[in-house]
């Protein structure tokens, strides 16, 4: 193969910042993340679908455009507030599915579990990963279980991947930003990143912190009801809604200026994050859009996601500027601005 | 959901054997496995596909018909001679796909990585992985990476999903064996088992034990050259040719009678199961089919076969028989049978 990179002797180069292993923050979704996809996994499996860094693969076979994604779920605990290692892998699939306009159809769930697992703890995720999927209209049709030895794993890992259908007309995609567009965000911001933080770290407040694990494809469905003209659409998983946007950002070119006062955080999660030190913007939502949205539709598109159950707190956040092409800022409360920079490594390890 | 069984209260029924707990043989592909299967995932996620228990679901998406397939692969050691766990995620997903008749096209990677894993290693297991999906024409267009803290892990786990297109005039599946059918297997077996177990026990023979891992889509395609009245088709994995025959067997409800001297044996594989006491039919293989045809066409098949790299050693082993429904029986080189039972639980762990 001589038109690729040796790596049969393969030593870290310097865009890969010098770690010599795998650190925590090389699956963080943050610059790290960034750095082993950008220069490891894109040159060596070079082709259009991957490269187009979309949270899917969006294929054309024999005409019919499919949404292909998939996703590893490594969450610790496995049972929280909201949710379970199960209806998360279903939840984060369907999702990712859903953000490039695609109805979700059909899921894979490929276990890994740690001998010793108790059947009880099997059966309740399996049980709640059906729950999900049924919920949520899709079908597990394929799957697979291996079993690795104790201190091998941690009780269980899923591998959840996903097919779905694309309209097509539609063009939603990272680079699709455009000066001008607004930022919408579907609800609340950092409830599953605090709600796994308070089951570790034992936080308790008078409201409890609860993942905002959901499946967000009827939600995504009445906003392409509205129009066909969205530019942009993520989940806001690991590394939050600073990930996001500076991902889309930078594959964009375009800027963008935040109105810290118009984020949505419960108070809840808010003194949770005083209390650990966290910045909301960069904590993981399983059940949060962000959308890039032209101007002219962005009171019809809030609309109308304000009247599905998963967008009710739905809100403008801020808008894509020409100047600082690749950046993010933020009009902090006290009237300055601030960078909110791509995460680098690890803010909460296994939140997902 | 008041119209399926209630986990919540999930206490592992006798036919899961009554393990409290996940122990390695529920990862075996033999007893314990199916037990998972059927008695805790089929009724759960109830859809045709997935009841078919096919190595695929296949699906029909806008009139197209696709195969969809997924397998986790957890093999230790990560490199062993033949193959390495990149090389073998493709090879798993491409032959899943295969045996359903499909021609493979897209597969996903989900990588779980382990703290502290060398990334010499993670880039010499992804070029490889790269390599033997340009090599099998297939592209890897989606992806994920999670890392999990040192001592949850084992370096890297490596999941892949894959999506293949079904010519539509294809039924293989595991319950069409008929009686008089010819069981043939593409070369010799046991290979790929005892190639990790020589790793593992730091056997060495004058001959070296080598995997065979390989992707056998060009092999199939050559035996549908000839016909298309193919009846079954299976990888030859965990289990081996045993669990496979049991499994097809019982599905399509019909016998199999092996012969036994007719079972393409390397000497060096016959000399390691010797030593350590296993029975070749139950040796995992990476690169071998089983196929049920019918007699008319098995000399055409098995000479398209010879014709190709991966089937040059390519027998027929046996027959489909009307006697002893489910069962797979063997006549022994001294003249008498032996019964080649569903093997239990884990022959060899972490196989794949």
């Amino acid at each position: 193969m001589t038109d690729q990179p040796n790596f049969q002797g393969f030593v870290c180069p310097m865009p890969l910042r010098d770690y010599p292993t795998i650190v925590l923050g090389h699956g963080s979704g943050g610059r790290l993340s960034a750095d082993l996809i950008q220069h490891l996994f894109v040159p060596l499996f070079d082709n259009p679908a991957l490269s187009g860094l979309n949270d899917q693969a969006v294929l054309d076979i024999n005409g019919t455009r499919l949404a292909f994604t998939t996703d590893s779920f490594v969450v610790n605990p496995l049972f929280f507030p909201g949710g379970d290692i199960g209806s998360l892998a279903v939840h984060g699939t369907v999702n990712d599915l859903a953000v490039s306009g695609a109805q979700p159809l059909f899921i894979s769930a490929g276990f890994i579990l740690e001998e010793g697992l108790p059947m009880n703890d099997l059966g309740r995720i399996t049980t709640s990963l059906a729950n999900a999927a049924k919920a949520a209209g899709v079908q597990v049709v394929t799957g697979d279980t291996k079993v690795v030895n104790k201190g091998n794993g941690d009780g269980i890992f899923i591998n959840t991947a996903g097919i779905g259908l694309v309209p097509p007309d539609l063009h939603i995609a990272a680079d699709q930003a455009r000066p001008g567009d607004v930022i919408i965000v579907s609800g609340t911001i950092g409830d599953h990143g605090m709600a796994i933080m308070s089951v570790r770290e034992g936080l308790s407040f008078e409201t409890e912190l609860v993942s905002d694990s959901a499946p967000l494809h009827t939600l995504i469905a009445d906003m392409l009801g509205v129009t066909r003209e969205i530019h942009c659409l993520r989940d806001a998983t690991r590394g939050g809604v600073a990930a996001v946007l500076n991902e889309l950002a930078e594959r964009s070119n375009v800027g963008f200026m935040l109105d810290e006062a118009a984020l949505p955080i419960r108070p809840a999660v808010m003194a949770a994050c005083e209390m650990l030190g966290m910045d909301p913007l960069y904590v993981a939502n399983e059940g949060k859009i962000v959308a890039i949205v032209p101007e002219a539709h962005a009171d019809a598109v809030l609309a109308a996601m304000r009247q599905n159950p998963y967008g009710v707190d739905a809100t403008i956040i801020g808008r894509a500027v020409a100047d600082h092409p690749g950046m993010v800022l933020a009009q902090t409360g006290i009237g300055g601005r601030r960078v909110v920079d791509m995460p680098l490594g690890e803010i909460l390890p296994r939140i997902c």
